[in-house]
C-alpha cells in the first residue's frame, strides 16, 4: 500500500515545490522534479531513479500504464489528495502525476568524439532549451554541448523536451570556445550561425563528416570570443522579412540543413 | 491633451478585456485587442485602424517612438494609471501599450493566384499559429490558406505572429478540399504533409512554380478529405526518434524545404 499525503504542508510536497521554482536547490540537492505521467515514466526509462513519486487516486486509474513502468523503482510512492496535487501542479491541466528525480552523474564524454554535433550557447528561455533539443533528438543529432545556458533539469525545459534532454548525448562547459579550438584541431568543422547576409548561406556549407554548428542567446546572438573562434559563419538566406525567425524556427532549419544529407 | 482614465470598472476599458478574451466578442464588433508598443504600432503600420489607444504615463515616455506613428491615427487615446494597464494586461511583463483596432476588411484574393502557398488545417493553439505565419513571411511565402484554425485575431497568436499576421496575405477558407482541387486545375501541386514514413521525403519533393502545402492539426494532423484532395504526400524524414518534432518545428522545415530553391 502506497503512503498517503493529504497536507500541502508536508516536508516532502515543500521540497518537491523548491526543486520544481529553484535551479540552486536542483544544483544543491542533485534532484530535480518533473511533472506528468509519460514525462516521468520517460524519465525513469532513460535511467534517472525517482526518489518519490505522487500521484492522484483518479491518476492510478488513467496513468496506469505510466504508474507500472515508474513504481516500481520509486524509492518512495504517496498517493496525494486534491489539494497537494494543486500545490505541486505547474501546468494548465495537471495530470496528477509528479516525480523528484536524482540528477544522474555527468556521462564519460566531455569532447564530441566525432559526428553531427550541435552547441547551445546562453539560450536563456526554458522552453526554447527544450524544444530545440527534441528538435535536435528528432533529427539524429549525435549530441549537444551546452554552454551557459539556463538550467536542464528546469520542469518547463524538460516539458517542451518530451524527454530528449534526459536522453541525449549533452555535454557541458563553461569554455566553448577552447572545447571549439580543440574540436578544429580534431578536423571538424565548427560553424557560428548568425544572422548576418554576408555569412555562408546554409545551402552552400559543407556539413559532411565531423561538424558542429553553434546557437547562440535569442536576443544578442553568439558572442564574440565564439563566433572568432568558430571556422566558419552561416546564416539562413531568408527571402521574406529578415531578422524575423523565432529562436527555435531558426534553430529547426539550421538543425534540419546540418542533418538533410545525412538523412533519405 | 489625452483623455485620462483611472477606473478599470470604465466600460472602454470592460469592452478592450473581453474583445482580448473572447473571439465571438471580436467577431461581432468587428475589433480586436492588442498588447505591446511594437505591435500596435505594428498594426497601424499595417493598416489596421487604432480605435482606441491607452497607456500609462511611464509607457508614454519609454515608447515615445511607437507611439508617435500610433497616436497621430488613434480615434481615442487614453493615458492610463496602473491598476486600469494591470487589468488590460496579459503578459508578464506588460509595457503599459494597449490598442483596440477595427479588424481590417478581407483582401481581394480569395484563391491562390500562383507561387508558393501554405494551407493550415485546424492549427489549434494561437502560439503556433502565430509562430508559423512568422516562420512563413519570414522565408518569403506568399500568402497562407486559413481552414478551421483559431482565431488570427487572438492576442496570444497575435504576439507569436510579430505582425506577420497582419501583413501577410492571407486567405480564409471552410471548404479547404474544394479550393485545394481548383489549385490543381490551375496547375498547382499540392502537398499533404504527413508523419507517414511511407510519403515522399520533402529533399525528394519538387517544389517549383505554383506549389502549396498542408499543415494539419497539432494533434490529429490533416483530415482525411483534404489528404485525399492533395496531389502528393511529404514527409520529412528523420534520423532520429520519429515523431517527435513539434508543430513549430516541424512547419518550419516544410516552409523552409518549400523555399529552399527560391533563396540564394
Amino acid at each position: 500500500m502506497a503512503e498517503k499525503l493529504t497536507s500541502a504542508a508536508n516536508e516532502a510536497v515543500k521540497a518537491a515545490v523548491r526543486l520544481r521554482d529553484s535551479a540552486r536547490f536542483r544544483r544543491e540537492s542533485g534532484r530535480f522534479f518533473l511533472e506528468g505521467a509519460r514525462l516521468c515514466a520517460d524519465a525513469a526509462g532513460s535511467g534517472c531513479t525517482p526518489a518519490q513519486v505522487f500521484y492522484t487516486l483518479e491518476a492510478a486509474e488513467r496513468y496506469a500504464d505510466y504508474l507500472a513502468v515508474l513504481l516500481p523503482s520509486a524509492r518512495r510512492a504517496c498517493e496525494i489528495a486534491g489539494p497537494v496535487a494543486e500545490k505541486l501542479a505547474d501546468t494548465h491541466t495537471p495530470q496528477g502525476v509528479f516525480g523528484v528525480f536524482e540528477i544522474p552523474p555527468s556521462g564519460g564524454e566531455t569532447e564530441p568524439p566525432g559526428g553531427a554535433w550541435l552547441a547551445l550557447e546562453n539560450i536563456q528561455d526554458p522552453g526554447n532549451l527544450g524544444a530545440i533539443s527534441r528538435t535536435a533528438e528528432a533529427l539524429g543529432v549525435r549530441g549537444v554541448v551546452l554552454s551557459g545556458c539556463c538550467d536542464r533539469y528546469n520542469p518547463k525545459a524538460q516539458r517542451a523536451a518530451m524527454g530528449s534532454l534526459l536522453r541525449l548525448n549533452l555535454i557541458g562547459t563553461d569554455d566553448l570556445p577552447s572545447l571549439l579550438t580543440r574540436c578544429a584541431q580534431r578536423g571538424f568543422r565548427t560553424y557560428a550561425s548568425v544572422p548576418d547576409a554576408g555569412a555562408l548561406g546554409v545551402t552552400q556549407a559543407d556539413f559532411s563528416g565531423d561538424v558542429l554548428v553553434v546557437i547562440g542567446n535569442e536576443g544578442s546572438g553568439i558572442t564574440r570570443r565564439t563566433r572568432e573562434t568558430c571556422t566558419g559563419l552561416i546564416t539562413i538566406p531568408m527571402g521574406g522579412r529578415a531578422e524575423s525567425l523565432n529562436a527555435n524556427s531558426a534553430a529547426a532549419i539550421l538543425i534540419w540543413e546540418m542533418m538533410r544529407g545525412r538523412v533519405k
